[in-house]
Parts: structure tokens; sequence; C-alpha cells
């Protein structure tokens, strides 16, 4: 029933220029760790970003942001209420949003909780490992914690489920990326294991999904091509001089794949 | 009725070694996105950062403090109210301060109102861009977020009003900084554009601004020197390899001004 | 009564393997300062942060966390809900947790009445500057803030006494680190005066021995091993280019190492 395909350079170039073309307002409700480096990741990709948290502003500016960002990494009972304000309002004014359910699962009962609620409000697309996909499946996720112990690949026939039960999009990332609907599938070889060793490179992709599908006529390719500039990046960066580099050079090299193209 | 002046490095250089020899103590309620470059920025320069925001602690600490930063980007119910007894407490210990009214405007009423009622704590210095600078002045301004969408020079004569009627002095930065307390005003050309594609420039400048202020006897120009620093330290910077390259290097040039002035 | 003893290299190489082979989960409550550059020196040591931070959360991730840190540095009422019912648990699940009291002491009661309440749940660890350790014994300390103005040597009796009466480990860092269960004392020399210039390094210290701590037969030789790793990693780190750069390369020699050895 399903086609797995991988990306060229070629498909991917639109959706970057796309980005730097008109420079899109992401609203982010994000977690604690990762604030300035998402920051920072969207503006090097041409994305004007904006934190805006308090739950008497959420839905008012998701009406004027071209996307929006939930990320539940660092999730307590006030981001909780933001969150959920700011999901019903981009359902209701049709503003693309992007859910990443950071170590959702069984170990913690509460920000699964909210997973499922914010999930009601439809996401345009879900980024997660897959460990974080499993455990939105409801099947076993070995993962405790924000870092996953599950393969994509493995875990692949759920991803695609998920994506079909909920009329989504899932980018789930990883040794391999798939990026599904759950009719077509992208797959996404290469990256660097050093992606995976400083934080914040899966919540801001993340945030970077948010910047792509802005205005997209096709989500799902502009998903994938969020994924791919990332792995590309991420291949490019300086893991010469150690992790504290290869962290700066990840953000050159996002930043010159957006003055090159 | 007001005269505008370029500034020159010998008019900026004592204020740089007047925050080296004090090492003030800078008191930081400020947003989440820049907390870590914030505290960096501040011990760059030689000055000492602490982001202390209960409402149990803040104006405890403001008596102790040498000046106060209170920047609203990331405002919630909590942190508004810590913001209004911090800003409080400064009004009445003397204790300067000020205000970086970020996003502030129509699109966010919430921050807006409470922008307002720290502006009554009268701040010795508002930092923002020209869209904010506008907000303020109950101006139409065409920003969305955190990044501004007016120039500095059409938004300058508001600046000086608002500078008059608050008995307050306004840096809006921007292309060029122009410092006011709407009789004399500074004008600074230069710096980058590289400054506003990483975030927590202005952000930060505001939290020198802060530092700057100790115990001067000039605090319109110290705080122009501040804005200053701030652009040469952007010239200065490496720009070739990329932003995540710039925001590091942006930070050693702020450290080495500290060290060869 | 007690003996002082240097460290060397050679002790410290098996406590950098065990992280290295056990990749711990490490549980922070930390700073809204460092929460980024906590996680990517965790990473960076092979060690897998999780910051999880809500009050519905905190017990049940205690309980599969291989050890906690709480840091009080931007304690709120929320936060401190948080790190009380995470303290409790620890002490009931016997999971080792590091305490670092930022700022503890008479100028901030509110951190420092819960910085008491959160000795009764017994830390494995304390953490801490000169002036944080003498404020926890009930001495005057000269600090204001974050910062410290005493000097470990002259404090080091009442780390001593603390550690007894706490039956606890006392790391008080500074120029010279000592760490103390109040019988054997490990002195360590060295380090850098940098590390005193960028913000996070005792934060992240803390989260440090956390992940040392883990499974380890000798807890006290295992902490003082995470202040000999950072003291190393600052001298080795390169300081020419300026405060930005030390930073980032303060994080590569901590990578380096978990590489090397």
């Amino acid at each position: 029933m399903s086609v797995t395909t991988s990306l060229q350079i070629t498909q991917v170039t639109p959706f970057i220029n796309l980005v730097k073309t008109q420079r899109p307002l992401v609203h982010c409700i994000t977690n604690d760790v990762v604030q300035n480096f998402t920051a920072n990741v969207l503006l090097a990709i041409g994305a004007s970003p904006a934190m805006i948290i308090a739950e008497q502003e959420v839905a008012e500016f998701v009406k004027i942001a071209n996307s929006l960002l939930i990320n539940i990494g660092t999730i307590n009972h006030n981001t909780a209420k933001s969150m959920l304000l700011a999901a019903s309002q981009a359902q209701q004014s049709q503003t693309p949003w992007v859910l990443d359910p950071v170590a959702v699962g069984s170990a913690l009962a509460y920000r699964t909780e909210i997973a499922y609620q914010l999930l009601s409000f439809k996401p345009t697309v879900i980024r997660g490992n897959a460990s974080e996909i499993l455990a939105l499946s409801g099947q076993f996720a070995s993962s405790k914690g924000p870092d996953s112990q599950d393969s994509t690949k493995s875990a692949l026939q759920y991803a695609k489920q998920l994506a079909q039960d909920y009329q989504t999009i899932i980018a789930m990332t990883g040794d391999i990326d798939y990026i599904t609907d759950g009719h077509t599938t992208y797959a996404i070889a290469g990256g660097d294991i050093a992606l995976t060793k400083i934080t914040g490179t899966g919540c801001s992709l993340s945030a970077m999904v948010a910047a792509f599908i802005v205005n997209s006529t096709d989500p799902l390719l502009a998903t994938a091509a969020a994924c791919f500039m990332m792995k590309k990046a991420g291949e490019k960066a300086n893991k010469q001089l150690g992790l504290g580099s290869f962290a700066v050079s990840l953000l050159d090299q996002l930043s010159l794949f957006y003055s090159s193209y």
C-alpha cells in the first residue's frame, strides 16, 4: 500500500528557498533546555522565532503567527495550559502546527495524557524519535527520558498506522529518518552520530519543520526537506574539535545553507 | 530643541572601565531564550549577573543589587508578579533599572498592560527596537513578535516624546541606535546585520545598559556607551564561518574589549 | 583527625570510564540559565540528561533515573515544590542525589529555607562555592548572588563540619577544590580563572558529580574525580580567542576526555 522513496537535494531546495523568502513567524512553546538553540536555528534558516508562553497571550499570538511548535520536554501545569490553548486555536485558525512529544510514554503519565489531548487538536506534523512514536502508538517503548532506545526501522509500521489514525504526518527521526502520512513515505539516511550527542537537534528540527510547512502545497515533502537539511548540516559540521565546536558548526552550516541556496 | 551627536571611542572607554572596576551585581529578570547568553555577556564585560525570579526573593534582592533588568519576552503571570514587585522596590530604593519591553504592542495585550504598569515605576532606561518604542508611544507599529519591522529614524520623534513623558532614557536600537532623554540624543551607526540574525543581542544589550548605568554621573552617555560597545563588537566579530561562530565571536569580542581597555 | 590528599589522573580514569560505560540517566531540576550547557556537559561526558520538572512527574521519574541533581539557582514556588518531591523520593528510593545550593544565604531567605528542607532528605553530595558552604554552615558569608567572595581554604573547617553533621559529601569548589566527608579530604588545585568568567561551570560540575556517583563504590573519590575532570578541561580549553570560544572549547575538552579514556 505504501511507497518509500529517497530524497534528492533538488527536491529540497525549493522548500529552503520558501522559508528564506517568506521569513515565517514561528510561534514556539518549547522546553527550557533548547529555547536559545531553537531560536538560533530558526534565525539561521531565515525564519522569525517568537517564544510566547503566557496563557493570556498564546491564543492571540497563534492567530498572527504563520505556524506553531509545541514541545512538551519540560512541561508543567502552567505550560500545559498554554499548550492546550494554543493547539486549540491553531486547529480553529487552521494554523499549521507541529507536536514534539518529548519523552512521552508509560514512565511519565502526566505528559502522556497531555500529549493525547494535544493530538485531538490535529497537529499537522508529529516529530519524534522511535521510542516516542511507539509510545504514542500504544506500543511498548524501551526509552526512559528524552533519548530513544528503539530503531526507526522497526517502528516504521507503527508510524504509518499512527499517521493514518490521526490523519497527520509523522516525522520519525533517528539513524534513518522516516517521514510518512501513512501512504507515501520518505526515507533519509545519513546524518551523523554527533547529532545525538548535543542537546536540542531533534527539538530544533521540529521547529524547522514548523517553518518549512508554512504555505506549503506539499507539507509531507516540506517536512522531509527540513529533516534532510538537518542531516546534511550534521554531516558537514566540523566534528574534529569536540562536541562544543560541533554544536556551533551545526548552526554555521544551517546558516550557510540559507546563504547558498 | 534637541541635539543629536555621534559618539567617539574616547567617550566610551571610561564607562567600560567603570564596569570593569566596580563589577556591578546586575539582577536580571529576563526571558527564557536568552538567560545563558545574557549571563555570559555580563560576565564578559566584567559584571556579575544574578537571575533571581521568585516573588518571595526579588524585592529582597533588588535591595542588594547594583541595578535591575526587566525583560518581558517570555512573561507569564508568575514572572509578571515578580517583575512588578522588583520594579516597585527599585523605585523605592532608587536602584537604577532597565525595561526591555519585548514584543509589546496591540497583538499582545497582556504584556502591553504589564509594560505600562512597569513604566509607572519609572525605569531609568527603556531599551527596545523601533516597533516596541512606537507601540509604547501609542503609535501603530508594524511588528509582530520580537523582531522590529520599523526603522529607528522614522520613530525618533516618538522616542524623544516618550523619554520626556516618562522622564526616562530611551535606547532605541536598530540600523542606527538613538539614545535620547528627549533633549540630548546620541546616534550610533555601524554594527552588523548579523546582530539581528542571532537571538539575544538586543536583550543582552539591555543587560549591558543595566551594568553601565551603575553609579554613573551621566546615565545617558553610559547607555550610549553600552550600545556603542555592542555595535563595535558586532563589527569585529567573525561572520565568515556562519551564524553559530558569529555568536561565539561576539562574546569573544565583548570579553576582549574588557581586557584591552 | 582528617587527612587531605591530592588526586592523580590514574585515580580519576576509572570514574570517567564508568560514566562512559553506564551512560547514567541523570534527572536534572536545575536553573533556567544553565539548562542547555548542563545538558551538553552531561552528553559530552557520556551521560544522558533529562530535565523533568513538573510536580506531577518528578517523583515518578526519580524512580527510573540513576541519579538526581537539584540546583536552586532560579527557584520559585513551583520548582521548589518539585524539588522537595524529588528529593523526598530520592531518599526513599536510595537514588543518589546532588544538591547545588546556589546563592544560599541571609540575603535570600526563601531559598535558604528550602535548602534546609532539602538537606533533611540527605543529599549524597552538596556542591557549592565557599560562600554557599559557609552560609549552609550558619557562618557569615560575604557573597551576594551566585558568585563567591570567600576562599575555599578559609572555609574548609566548616565544610568538614557540615559534612559530618549531615553525613554527606561536600564538594566546595574554587581556587582549590576540597572534597570532603569530614574525615577524608581531597584537594584539587589548578583549573583556570576563565572558569569563573563564563556561566554554568559550577552548575554543570554539580550535574557531572551526579553522573559520576552512580553505582560508585567510592562516592567521595567519584565526586573528586568529577571536580578534577572539570579543572583539567578548564586548563586545556583555549582561552586565547575570548570567553565565547572558551565556553565552546571547554565542552570540546570534556567530550575529548570521554573519547580518549
